[in-house]
Protein backbone atom coordinates (compact mmCIF):
# COMPACT_ATOMS: atom_id res chain seq x y z
CA UNK A 1 0.00 0.00 0.00
CA UNK A 2 2.73 2.16 0.91
CA UNK A 3 3.87 3.23 -2.97
CA UNK A 4 4.69 6.50 -4.29
CA UNK A 5 1.42 8.95 -4.77
CA UNK A 6 1.81 9.73 -8.37
CA UNK A 7 0.74 13.27 -9.80
CA UNK A 8 0.90 15.78 -12.75
CA UNK A 9 3.02 14.59 -15.62
CA UNK A 10 2.49 10.95 -14.51
CA UNK A 11 1.36 7.75 -16.23
CA UNK A 12 -1.45 5.46 -15.18
CA UNK A 13 -0.35 2.16 -15.26
CA UNK A 14 -2.45 -0.53 -16.96
CA UNK A 15 -4.70 -2.34 -15.90
CA UNK A 16 -4.03 -5.58 -14.97
CA UNK A 17 -6.52 -8.58 -16.32
CA UNK A 18 -9.31 -9.14 -14.02
CA UNK A 19 -8.13 -7.18 -11.53
CA UNK A 20 -9.77 -4.26 -9.07
CA UNK A 21 -8.00 -1.11 -8.72
CA UNK A 22 -8.43 1.56 -5.87
CA UNK A 23 -7.17 4.61 -6.25
CA UNK A 24 -6.54 5.69 -3.31
CA UNK A 25 -4.50 8.19 -0.90
CA UNK A 26 -1.98 6.73 1.87
CA UNK A 27 -4.02 8.60 4.74
CA UNK A 28 -7.03 9.24 3.45
CA UNK A 29 -10.12 7.97 5.92
CA UNK A 30 -12.75 7.80 3.09
CA UNK A 31 -10.06 5.59 0.89
CA UNK A 32 -9.18 3.22 3.84
CA UNK A 33 -12.91 2.67 4.02
CA UNK A 34 -12.88 0.64 1.04
CA UNK A 35 -8.88 -0.84 1.85
CA UNK A 36 -10.99 -2.05 4.92
CA UNK A 37 -13.73 -3.48 2.99
CA UNK A 38 -11.58 -4.85 0.16
CA UNK A 39 -9.20 -6.77 2.76
CA UNK A 40 -11.92 -7.71 4.74
CA UNK A 41 -13.44 -9.87 2.10
CA UNK A 42 -10.23 -11.21 0.93
CA UNK A 43 -10.84 -9.47 -2.82
CA UNK A 44 -7.65 -8.85 -4.87
CA UNK A 45 -7.24 -5.61 -5.80
CA UNK A 46 -4.17 -3.10 -6.80
CA UNK A 47 -3.95 0.38 -5.78
CA UNK A 48 -3.08 3.75 -7.53
CA UNK A 49 -2.30 6.31 -4.59
CA UNK A 50 -2.84 9.93 -5.55
CA UNK A 51 -1.51 12.94 -5.54
CA UNK A 52 -4.60 15.24 -4.19
CA UNK A 53 -2.31 18.65 -4.63
CA UNK A 54 -0.80 18.33 -7.44
CA UNK A 55 -3.01 15.63 -9.35
CA UNK A 56 -2.67 13.38 -12.31
CA UNK A 57 -4.35 15.11 -15.88
CA UNK A 58 -6.05 11.39 -16.35
CA UNK A 59 -7.57 11.82 -12.54
CA UNK A 60 -10.71 13.64 -13.64
CA UNK A 61 -11.86 10.44 -16.32
CA UNK A 62 -11.52 8.37 -13.76
CA UNK A 63 -13.47 10.51 -11.22
CA UNK A 64 -15.44 13.48 -12.18
CA UNK A 65 -15.02 14.80 -9.06
CA UNK A 66 -11.35 14.86 -8.93
CA UNK A 67 -11.23 12.88 -5.70
CA UNK A 68 -10.52 9.63 -3.88
CA UNK A 69 -11.33 6.60 -3.37
CA UNK A 70 -12.43 5.32 -6.52
CA UNK A 71 -12.52 2.04 -7.95
CA UNK A 72 -12.05 0.85 -11.58
CA UNK A 73 -13.59 -2.52 -12.55
CA UNK A 74 -12.35 -3.87 -15.99
CA UNK A 75 -15.42 -3.60 -18.74
CA UNK A 76 -17.61 -1.79 -16.06
CA UNK A 77 -15.99 1.48 -15.47
CA UNK A 78 -15.37 3.42 -12.12
CA UNK A 79 -17.27 3.76 -8.91
CA UNK A 80 -16.45 6.38 -6.77
CA UNK A 81 -18.20 7.87 -3.01
CA UNK A 82 -16.82 5.72 -0.24
CA UNK A 83 -20.30 4.39 1.09
CA UNK A 84 -21.10 3.81 -2.41
CA UNK A 85 -18.60 1.53 -3.05
CA UNK A 86 -18.40 -0.22 0.00
CA UNK A 87 -22.08 -1.22 -0.53
CA UNK A 88 -21.67 -1.88 -3.95
CA UNK A 89 -18.55 -4.38 -2.51
CA UNK A 90 -20.57 -6.04 -0.34
CA UNK A 91 -23.33 -6.76 -2.63
CA UNK A 92 -21.00 -7.63 -5.90
CA UNK A 93 -18.59 -10.16 -3.80
CA UNK A 94 -21.22 -12.12 -1.53
CA UNK A 95 -18.42 -13.75 0.26
CA UNK A 96 -18.33 -12.86 3.68
CA UNK A 97 -21.09 -10.59 3.96
CA UNK A 98 -20.71 -7.40 6.41
CA UNK A 99 -23.79 -5.70 6.06
CA UNK A 100 -26.24 -7.33 8.53
CA UNK A 101 -29.38 -9.56 6.01
CA UNK A 102 -31.98 -8.65 7.42
CA UNK A 103 -33.29 -4.99 6.11
CA UNK A 104 -34.14 -3.39 8.96
CA UNK A 105 -31.15 -4.19 10.89
CA UNK A 106 -29.37 -2.79 8.03
CA UNK A 107 -30.83 0.63 7.65
CA UNK A 108 -30.49 1.01 11.56
CA UNK A 109 -26.36 0.38 10.61
CA UNK A 110 -26.72 2.59 7.59
CA UNK A 111 -28.03 5.88 9.55
CA UNK A 112 -25.24 5.14 12.37
CA UNK A 113 -22.94 5.23 9.66
CA UNK A 114 -24.22 8.78 8.67
CA UNK A 115 -24.33 10.18 11.90
CA UNK A 116 -20.66 9.38 12.35
CA UNK A 117 -20.68 12.51 10.10
CA UNK A 118 -20.88 14.03 13.24
CA UNK A 119 -18.34 12.92 14.87
CA UNK A 120 -15.91 13.51 11.84
CA UNK A 121 -16.76 17.17 11.77
CA UNK A 122 -15.97 17.51 15.55
CA UNK A 123 -12.90 15.44 15.48
CA UNK A 124 -11.65 17.87 12.83
CA UNK A 125 -12.40 20.95 15.12
CA UNK A 126 -10.34 19.74 17.70
CA UNK A 127 -7.80 18.69 15.21
CA UNK A 128 -7.14 22.19 13.95
CA UNK A 129 -7.20 23.58 17.16
CA UNK A 130 -5.57 21.13 19.38
CA UNK A 131 -2.06 22.62 19.56
CA UNK A 132 -3.00 26.28 20.20
CA UNK A 133 -5.16 27.83 22.49
CA UNK A 134 -8.41 28.28 21.05
CA UNK A 135 -9.34 24.91 22.02
CA UNK A 136 -12.59 25.02 24.12
CA UNK A 137 -13.99 22.62 26.22
CA UNK A 138 -16.56 23.07 23.69
CA UNK A 139 -14.88 21.56 20.82
CA UNK A 140 -14.17 18.78 22.88
CA UNK A 141 -17.55 18.08 24.43
CA UNK A 142 -18.99 18.12 21.03
CA UNK A 143 -16.56 15.61 20.09
CA UNK A 144 -17.44 13.38 23.29
CA UNK A 145 -21.38 13.92 23.16
CA UNK A 146 -21.50 13.07 19.44
CA UNK A 147 -18.91 9.47 20.55
CA UNK A 148 -21.43 8.86 23.09
CA UNK A 149 -24.10 7.30 20.92
CA UNK A 150 -21.63 4.54 19.65
CA UNK A 151 -21.07 3.69 23.65
CA UNK A 152 -24.28 3.18 24.15
CA UNK A 153 -25.15 1.13 20.97
CA UNK A 154 -21.92 -1.06 21.70
CA UNK A 155 -23.66 -1.57 25.20
CA UNK A 156 -27.18 -1.82 23.91
CA UNK A 157 -25.93 -4.58 21.43
CA UNK A 158 -24.18 -6.67 24.07
CA UNK A 159 -21.34 -8.28 21.41
CA UNK A 160 -17.82 -7.32 20.87
CA UNK A 161 -18.25 -5.53 17.76
CA UNK A 162 -21.20 -3.20 16.08
CA UNK A 163 -21.39 -6.06 13.51
CA UNK A 164 -21.60 -8.86 16.26
CA UNK A 165 -18.66 -11.80 16.93
CA UNK A 166 -16.92 -10.15 13.83
CA UNK A 167 -16.61 -6.79 12.75
CA UNK A 168 -19.29 -5.46 9.82
CA UNK A 169 -19.86 -2.43 7.97
CA UNK A 170 -20.45 -0.29 10.25
CA UNK A 171 -17.60 -1.00 12.40
CA UNK A 172 -15.25 -0.86 9.10
CA UNK A 173 -16.77 2.35 7.91
CA UNK A 174 -16.40 4.37 11.50
CA UNK A 175 -12.69 2.75 11.95
CA UNK A 176 -10.52 5.20 10.06
CA UNK A 177 -11.52 8.01 12.27
CA UNK A 178 -10.97 6.00 15.48
CA UNK A 179 -7.80 4.89 14.20
CA UNK A 180 -6.80 8.64 14.14
CA UNK A 181 -8.34 9.55 17.29
CA UNK A 182 -4.79 8.70 19.32
CA UNK A 183 -3.37 11.43 16.95
CA UNK A 184 -4.64 13.58 19.72
CA UNK A 185 -2.70 12.37 22.19
CA UNK A 186 0.62 13.00 19.92
CA UNK A 187 -0.51 16.52 18.79
CA UNK A 188 -2.27 18.23 22.23
CA UNK A 189 -0.90 15.82 25.01
CA UNK A 190 -2.30 13.74 27.60
CA UNK A 191 -5.36 15.97 28.22
CA UNK A 192 -6.64 14.65 24.99
CA UNK A 193 -6.91 10.98 25.92
CA UNK A 194 -10.65 9.69 25.66
CA UNK A 195 -12.02 9.26 28.87
CA UNK A 196 -11.81 5.61 29.69
CA UNK A 197 -15.04 5.92 32.07
CA UNK A 198 -16.91 7.59 29.58
CA UNK A 199 -16.21 5.37 26.75
CA UNK A 200 -15.36 1.54 28.21
CA UNK A 201 -17.08 0.00 25.86
CA UNK A 202 -15.58 1.46 22.75
CA UNK A 203 -11.84 1.07 24.06
CA UNK A 204 -12.24 -2.37 24.54
CA UNK A 205 -13.90 -2.01 20.96
CA UNK A 206 -10.93 -0.45 19.60
CA UNK A 207 -8.74 -2.75 21.18
CA UNK A 208 -10.06 -5.56 19.55
CA UNK A 209 -10.41 -3.94 16.48
CA UNK A 210 -6.61 -3.65 16.40
CA UNK A 211 -6.22 -7.12 16.05
CA UNK A 212 -8.54 -7.63 13.00
CA UNK A 213 -7.00 -8.86 10.10
CA UNK A 214 -8.39 -6.52 8.15
CA UNK A 215 -7.53 -4.17 10.46
CA UNK A 216 -3.89 -4.85 9.80
CA UNK A 217 -3.61 -4.45 6.43
CA UNK A 218 -3.66 -0.55 6.38
CA UNK A 219 -3.15 0.08 10.20
CA UNK A 220 -0.70 2.84 11.13
CA UNK A 221 0.45 4.05 14.44
CA UNK A 222 -0.81 7.10 15.84
CA UNK A 223 2.53 9.01 15.18
CA UNK A 224 2.46 8.78 11.37
CA UNK A 225 -0.76 9.90 10.90
CA UNK A 226 -0.07 13.01 13.24
CA UNK A 227 2.89 13.74 10.51
CA UNK A 228 0.74 13.93 7.88
CA UNK A 229 -1.73 15.97 9.70
CA UNK A 230 0.59 18.55 10.68
CA UNK A 231 2.02 18.16 7.04
CA UNK A 232 -1.50 19.10 5.66
CA UNK A 233 -2.41 21.63 8.54
CA UNK A 234 1.14 23.33 7.19
CA UNK A 235 -0.22 23.62 3.40
CA UNK A 236 2.43 21.07 2.81
CA UNK A 237 0.28 17.37 2.87
CA UNK A 238 3.57 15.16 2.75
CA UNK A 239 1.68 12.25 1.04
CA UNK A 240 5.05 9.95 0.37
CA UNK A 241 6.25 10.41 3.83
CA UNK A 242 5.63 6.60 4.49
CA UNK A 243 8.63 5.75 1.84
CA UNK A 244 11.39 7.58 3.95
CA UNK A 245 10.62 6.13 6.96
CA UNK B 1 -52.50 12.73 2.30
CA UNK B 2 -53.83 16.13 3.14
CA UNK B 3 -54.60 15.73 6.62
CA UNK B 4 -53.55 18.15 9.26
CA UNK B 5 -50.49 18.75 10.52
CA UNK B 6 -49.94 17.72 14.30
CA UNK B 7 -48.05 20.48 16.55
CA UNK B 8 -47.24 21.13 20.09
CA UNK B 9 -49.58 19.54 22.61
CA UNK B 10 -51.09 17.06 19.90
CA UNK B 11 -51.51 13.48 20.92
CA UNK B 12 -49.86 10.92 18.23
CA UNK B 13 -52.94 8.69 17.06
CA UNK B 14 -52.17 4.99 18.02
CA UNK B 15 -50.20 2.71 15.24
CA UNK B 16 -52.59 0.62 13.19
CA UNK B 17 -52.05 -3.16 13.73
CA UNK B 18 -49.09 -3.97 10.87
CA UNK B 19 -49.80 -1.00 9.01
CA UNK B 20 -46.10 0.77 8.54
CA UNK B 21 -46.73 4.72 9.42
CA UNK B 22 -44.82 7.85 7.72
CA UNK B 23 -44.13 10.30 9.66
CA UNK B 24 -44.54 13.53 6.88
CA UNK B 25 -44.81 16.91 5.80
CA UNK B 26 -46.93 17.62 2.70
CA UNK B 27 -44.93 19.56 0.98
CA UNK B 28 -41.17 18.10 1.96
CA UNK B 29 -39.05 16.82 -1.37
CA UNK B 30 -37.75 14.41 1.25
CA UNK B 31 -41.06 12.64 2.61
CA UNK B 32 -42.50 13.01 -1.19
CA UNK B 33 -39.44 10.61 -1.72
CA UNK B 34 -40.71 7.55 0.59
CA UNK B 35 -44.57 8.26 -0.56
CA UNK B 36 -43.39 7.72 -4.08
CA UNK B 37 -41.66 4.54 -3.48
CA UNK B 38 -44.55 3.37 -1.07
CA UNK B 39 -47.12 4.18 -3.94
CA UNK B 40 -44.96 2.40 -6.62
CA UNK B 41 -44.82 -0.44 -4.23
CA UNK B 42 -48.33 -0.43 -3.34
CA UNK B 43 -47.57 -1.46 0.51
CA UNK B 44 -50.23 -0.26 2.80
CA UNK B 45 -49.70 2.93 5.50
CA UNK B 46 -50.95 5.84 6.69
CA UNK B 47 -49.53 9.02 6.80
CA UNK B 48 -49.26 11.75 10.26
CA UNK B 49 -47.90 14.77 9.43
CA UNK B 50 -45.71 17.08 11.33
CA UNK B 51 -46.14 20.55 12.09
CA UNK B 52 -42.31 21.73 11.69
CA UNK B 53 -42.31 24.92 13.09
CA UNK B 54 -44.50 24.18 16.50
CA UNK B 55 -42.97 19.98 16.47
CA UNK B 56 -45.18 17.96 18.45
CA UNK B 57 -43.23 16.65 22.05
CA UNK B 58 -43.54 13.07 20.86
CA UNK B 59 -41.87 13.39 17.70
CA UNK B 60 -38.18 13.19 19.32
CA UNK B 61 -38.62 9.59 20.34
CA UNK B 62 -39.82 8.70 16.82
CA UNK B 63 -37.21 10.99 15.30
CA UNK B 64 -33.92 11.78 17.42
CA UNK B 65 -33.25 14.67 14.76
CA UNK B 66 -36.87 16.05 15.19
CA UNK B 67 -37.27 15.82 10.77
CA UNK B 68 -38.92 13.88 8.23
CA UNK B 69 -39.56 11.51 7.18
CA UNK B 70 -39.94 8.97 9.06
CA UNK B 71 -41.17 5.45 9.18
CA UNK B 72 -42.56 3.52 11.83
CA UNK B 73 -42.83 -0.41 11.67
CA UNK B 74 -44.92 -2.19 14.95
CA UNK B 75 -42.81 -4.57 16.50
CA UNK B 76 -39.26 -2.71 14.92
CA UNK B 77 -39.04 1.47 15.69
CA UNK B 78 -38.28 4.09 13.35
CA UNK B 79 -35.87 4.96 10.59
CA UNK B 80 -35.30 8.31 9.22
CA UNK B 81 -33.08 9.58 6.47
CA UNK B 82 -35.09 9.77 3.08
CA UNK B 83 -32.31 7.41 1.06
CA UNK B 84 -32.09 4.74 4.24
CA UNK B 85 -35.84 4.96 3.85
CA UNK B 86 -36.21 4.22 0.92
CA UNK B 87 -33.58 1.54 0.26
CA UNK B 88 -35.20 -0.39 3.31
CA UNK B 89 -38.12 -0.04 1.72
CA UNK B 90 -36.59 -1.37 -1.72
CA UNK B 91 -35.55 -4.72 0.59
CA UNK B 92 -37.61 -5.49 2.64
CA UNK B 93 -40.39 -5.76 0.04
CA UNK B 94 -39.12 -7.11 -3.09
CA UNK B 95 -42.64 -6.72 -5.47
CA UNK B 96 -41.95 -3.96 -8.04
CA UNK B 97 -37.81 -3.87 -7.06
CA UNK B 98 -36.83 0.14 -8.11
CA UNK B 99 -33.34 -0.67 -7.67
CA UNK B 100 -31.17 -2.18 -10.68
CA UNK B 101 -30.27 -5.75 -9.75
CA UNK B 102 -26.90 -5.55 -11.17
CA UNK B 103 -25.02 -4.09 -8.44
CA UNK B 104 -22.84 -1.68 -10.50
CA UNK B 105 -25.90 -0.21 -12.38
CA UNK B 106 -27.61 -0.06 -8.98
CA UNK B 107 -23.93 2.00 -7.42
CA UNK B 108 -24.11 4.30 -10.78
CA UNK B 109 -27.22 5.04 -9.75
CA UNK B 110 -26.66 5.93 -5.95
CA UNK B 111 -24.10 8.32 -7.13
CA UNK B 112 -26.23 10.52 -9.57
CA UNK B 113 -29.13 10.04 -7.03
CA UNK B 114 -25.88 11.70 -4.53
CA UNK B 115 -24.98 14.02 -7.44
CA UNK B 116 -28.56 15.45 -7.72
CA UNK B 117 -27.80 17.31 -4.10
CA UNK B 118 -26.28 19.68 -6.29
CA UNK B 119 -29.16 20.46 -8.57
CA UNK B 120 -31.32 20.95 -4.96
CA UNK B 121 -28.89 23.37 -3.46
CA UNK B 122 -28.65 25.41 -6.80
CA UNK B 123 -32.51 25.39 -7.47
CA UNK B 124 -33.11 26.59 -3.74
CA UNK B 125 -30.68 29.33 -4.74
CA UNK B 126 -32.72 30.27 -7.88
CA UNK B 127 -36.13 30.05 -5.58
CA UNK B 128 -34.78 32.23 -3.13
CA UNK B 129 -33.41 35.13 -5.36
CA UNK B 130 -36.46 34.89 -7.68
CA UNK B 131 -38.57 37.86 -6.86
CA UNK B 132 -35.86 39.81 -6.27
CA UNK B 133 -33.42 41.60 -8.38
CA UNK B 134 -29.90 39.35 -6.55
CA UNK B 135 -30.96 36.34 -9.12
CA UNK B 136 -27.88 35.93 -11.64
CA UNK B 137 -27.31 34.48 -14.64
CA UNK B 138 -24.79 32.87 -12.64
CA UNK B 139 -27.26 31.58 -10.18
CA UNK B 140 -29.33 29.80 -13.10
CA UNK B 141 -26.57 28.58 -14.89
CA UNK B 142 -25.35 26.55 -12.00
CA UNK B 143 -28.80 25.16 -11.48
CA UNK B 144 -28.83 24.27 -15.41
CA UNK B 145 -25.01 23.35 -15.59
CA UNK B 146 -25.91 20.74 -12.94
CA UNK B 147 -28.97 19.45 -14.53
CA UNK B 148 -27.30 18.95 -18.38
CA UNK B 149 -25.63 15.52 -16.13
CA UNK B 150 -29.23 14.22 -16.19
CA UNK B 151 -30.21 15.04 -19.45
CA UNK B 152 -26.96 13.23 -20.92
CA UNK B 153 -27.75 10.01 -19.08
CA UNK B 154 -31.43 9.89 -20.35
CA UNK B 155 -30.07 10.35 -23.52
CA UNK B 156 -27.25 7.41 -23.11
CA UNK B 157 -29.60 5.16 -21.48
CA UNK B 158 -31.98 6.03 -24.55
CA UNK B 159 -34.76 5.07 -22.43
CA UNK B 160 -38.12 6.90 -21.52
CA UNK B 161 -37.14 6.79 -17.86
CA UNK B 162 -33.62 6.56 -15.62
CA UNK B 163 -34.90 2.97 -14.63
CA UNK B 164 -35.73 1.74 -18.01
CA UNK B 165 -39.41 1.32 -19.40
CA UNK B 166 -40.35 1.88 -16.08
CA UNK B 167 -39.62 4.48 -13.33
CA UNK B 168 -37.02 3.28 -11.06
CA UNK B 169 -35.38 4.41 -7.69
CA UNK B 170 -33.36 7.22 -9.78
CA UNK B 171 -36.47 8.44 -11.14
CA UNK B 172 -38.10 8.71 -7.98
CA UNK B 173 -35.59 9.99 -6.04
CA UNK B 174 -35.18 13.08 -7.97
CA UNK B 175 -38.80 13.76 -8.66
CA UNK B 176 -40.09 16.04 -5.97
CA UNK B 177 -37.73 18.59 -6.97
CA UNK B 178 -38.55 18.14 -10.70
CA UNK B 179 -42.06 18.33 -9.70
CA UNK B 180 -41.00 21.69 -7.99
CA UNK B 181 -39.08 23.08 -11.04
CA UNK B 182 -42.02 24.44 -12.88
CA UNK B 183 -42.96 26.73 -9.53
CA UNK B 184 -40.00 29.05 -10.83
CA UNK B 185 -42.22 30.11 -13.52
CA UNK B 186 -44.87 30.83 -11.11
CA UNK B 187 -42.67 32.71 -8.60
CA UNK B 188 -40.33 34.51 -11.23
CA UNK B 189 -42.16 34.54 -15.18
CA UNK B 190 -41.15 33.47 -18.13
CA UNK B 191 -37.55 34.16 -18.18
CA UNK B 192 -37.47 30.64 -15.64
CA UNK B 193 -38.83 27.94 -17.94
CA UNK B 194 -36.41 25.38 -18.25
CA UNK B 195 -34.47 26.16 -22.19
CA UNK B 196 -36.50 23.07 -24.24
CA UNK B 197 -33.64 22.74 -26.81
CA UNK B 198 -31.35 22.08 -23.77
CA UNK B 199 -32.85 19.83 -21.97
CA UNK B 200 -35.56 18.14 -24.94
CA UNK B 201 -35.26 14.53 -22.93
CA UNK B 202 -35.59 15.85 -20.03
CA UNK B 203 -38.71 17.39 -20.92
CA UNK B 204 -40.24 14.16 -22.33
CA UNK B 205 -38.99 12.51 -18.94
CA UNK B 206 -41.10 15.09 -16.50
CA UNK B 207 -44.30 14.42 -19.04
CA UNK B 208 -44.41 10.76 -18.39
CA UNK B 209 -43.10 10.53 -15.61
CA UNK B 210 -46.34 13.06 -14.80
CA UNK B 211 -48.76 10.25 -15.76
CA UNK B 212 -47.17 7.52 -13.74
CA UNK B 213 -49.87 6.42 -10.88
CA UNK B 214 -47.13 6.59 -7.85
CA UNK B 215 -46.43 10.23 -8.91
CA UNK B 216 -50.17 10.50 -9.62
CA UNK B 217 -50.55 9.41 -5.58
CA UNK B 218 -49.01 12.69 -4.36
CA UNK B 219 -48.45 15.16 -7.01
CA UNK B 220 -49.26 18.99 -6.44
CA UNK B 221 -49.65 21.82 -9.12
CA UNK B 222 -47.01 24.62 -9.35
CA UNK B 223 -49.07 27.02 -7.74
CA UNK B 224 -49.60 25.11 -4.65
CA UNK B 225 -45.55 24.23 -4.45
CA UNK B 226 -45.34 27.95 -4.71
CA UNK B 227 -47.79 29.51 -2.10
CA UNK B 228 -46.30 27.20 0.14
CA UNK B 229 -42.51 28.41 -0.97
CA UNK B 230 -44.17 31.88 -0.65
CA UNK B 231 -45.38 30.97 2.91
CA UNK B 232 -42.22 29.62 4.14
CA UNK B 233 -40.02 32.75 2.63
CA UNK B 234 -42.43 34.92 5.09
CA UNK B 235 -41.55 32.87 7.82
CA UNK B 236 -44.82 31.51 8.73
CA UNK B 237 -45.24 28.02 6.76
CA UNK B 238 -48.64 27.24 6.06
CA UNK B 239 -48.46 23.54 6.30
CA UNK B 240 -52.40 22.91 5.93
CA UNK B 241 -52.70 25.59 2.61
CA UNK B 242 -54.70 22.50 1.11
CA UNK B 243 -57.05 22.06 3.85
CA UNK B 244 -58.61 25.41 2.91
CA UNK B 245 -58.40 24.78 -1.09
Amino acid sequence: MSVKHLGKGSVNPPLEKGKLRLYSMRFCPYAQRVHLVLDAKKIPYDVVNINLTEKPEWLVEKSPLGKVPVIELEDHGTLYESLVICDFLDEKYPERPLHYKDPFKKAKDKIAIEFFNKVISAMYKVHYHSSSSSLSEEHLEEFFGALEYYERELVQRGKPFFGGTRPGMLDYMIWPWCERSDMLKVLGGEQFVLPKERFTRLMEWRNAMRDDEAVLGSYLEPQYHAKYFQSRRAGYPDYDLLLSK
